[in-house]
């Protein structure tokens, strides 16, 4: 395959809003592969949180890809422009606004050589929305959506001007050579593919304890022990592909699609009211029992590295 | 707490529809565990597929269980009543339709004990409409409903006459001795907690094909690389406490709860045409690469495995 703009080997990287949860976990990934790192964020101790991020990531990512090699230079900027000149990937994490991301990846089509890619990890918006005003080399301006934590979770959700432009098609083949699992969007969406099932899911979640189904407690639990434990072996096509017996997707779609459809039609759209939202957050707190959010993100941590280990060595 | 019937100790179970896949999976379990297992189905081979399914079972059954003993004695019969009379609980695996499975509890209800306990192992039927018919001890009758595979998955989902029922409670604190994680639903409803969550998921699985969003593939890898691999380690109610950062759900609601009610009004309901039926099929065949559904089978019950073990290890 041909590509229309040559691109250069990607030896550093500029992490545009690195001060982040979502900035700090890529940039510690691309230290860890030995890539410069440019971090620039205009939050106040930057240097401390890339720094302090990226030493709790690495026991995590050295089991991971333990032949990584030394941990790549990690540079520090106030201006976007002057952590991106010279870089040859950007990744940028600004906050979740279409106009704060919109003249940001403008700015960083302007200071980039055209070889550069700049990708957003925007977790919703659409790229024709936040690209609109990159007016020198838009067809470089991709969504590269990692799923929290970046530095440890596979996925990474790509969305180019077209499925087959070669900047996402370059953006894939680098981003598995850092350890990801890429997967090209083949028209935008909000939510992407990922958050769409996270929305889908949490609508359910909601529901259930609106309804007086189960407490928010009995739901995670649910989710934890039964198709959560499913769905990080195998996707939900391939599961109903099973759930057919011999006959697999075949059998299932023409016996139990009627169904489906039914059960389709009894899913609700909860209302947020006010009075939900408290009894969501006290069954929250309950369920938390006291522990802290940065002890349950350790936790989470853990065990998804855990479980990719796992799963490395069972499949 | 007081029982307002005496249970007596569990050593002999019946299982009823024992040929078919649920059905064996909870044989397997029991017998694991050194009970008796009184197998029945009308289905020709009922002791062959039985043993051997056990004997497939068993390696997993050893590694999650070690300590289980030596397996209970298994006896096969054509007959519900025979094979329920003098057993202590009663699994009713039978097929999801309303007429047999009502008939077949009220059968149960007659045949056993009044300190036995009918559970039905129903996936989408309401304990109400199956438990119907049961005029001799219906507060002992309830759903215990396994996540495929049963002998694997630790979720069971508890429906009784209320929630505080003798018979359900105590069916908790004795599946918790069989390495089970039950969860006793508030108040019943269809597809219980986990199939809805599950026909939440298919639901935009199938919609993000329809409207051409992704490939089969690509949604299944999605889900295996980034949601799935948090949900079998988190649920989607303390996910969203993290995803609130310091200020947790709370604040997680008040910020961003509006862009979820957006990105709910945005989930659709696909029409599950013929065509799209097709396209499905064609993509989950796609997907499987030429593996056979025994194949795929095989690779999720070692991954289940291998994750079951990792959690344990690893929280």
């Amino acid at each position: 395959m041909s590509f229309s703009a040559p691109f250069p080997p990607i030896r550093s990287v500029a992490v545009l809003g690195a001060a982040g949860v979502v900035g700090a976990s890529w940039g510690a990934l691309f230290a860890h592969y030995g890539l410069e790192v440019r971090a620039q964020d205009p939050a106040p101790g930057l240097e401390e949180r890339v720094r302090s991020f990226a030493a709790r990531a690495e026991p995590a990512l050295r089991a991971l890809a333990p032949g990584a090699g030394p941990a790549g230079r990690l540079t520090f900027h106030s201006n976007p422009a002057e952590a991106a000149a010279g870089a040859d990937w950007a990744q940028e994490c600004a906050p979740e606004r279409v106009d704060v991301k919109r003249a940001l990846l403008a700015e960083l089509d302007r200071a980039m050589s055209p070889g550069a890619i700049i990708a957003s990890s925007t977790s919703a918006l659409l790229r024709s929305d936040i690209a609109a005003d990159c007016a020198c080399h838009p067809e470089r301006v991709i969504v590269a959506h990692p799923f929290n934590p970046p530095h440890l979770l596979p996925l990474v959700e790509l969305v180019g001007p077209a499925s087959d432009a070669p900047a996402v098609l370059r953006a894939a083949e680098w981003l598995r050579g850092l350890g990801k699992h890429p997967v090209i969007l083949r028209r935008e969406a909000v939510g992407h593919i990922a958050n769409r099932l996270n929305s889908s899911i949490y609508r359910e979640a909601v529901s259930l304890v609106e309804q007086g189904i189960a407490s928010v407690e009995d739901v995670d639990a649910a989710m934890v022990h039964g198709p959560g434990a499913r769905w990080a072996v195998l996707g939900p096509h391939l599961l109903y592909h099973l759930g057919g017996g011999p006959g697999g997707i075949r059998h299932y779609l023409a016996h139990l699609g009627p169904s489906q459809v039914r059960r389709w039609a009894d899913l609700r759209t909860p209302e947020l009211t006010e009075e939900l939202q408290a009894r969501v957050i006290e069954g929250v707190e309950e369920a938390a029992r006291g522990r802290t959010i940065e002890g349950l993100e350790a936790e989470r941590d853990a065990a998804i590295l855990a479980l990719l280990l796992a799963r490395r060595g069972g499949t």
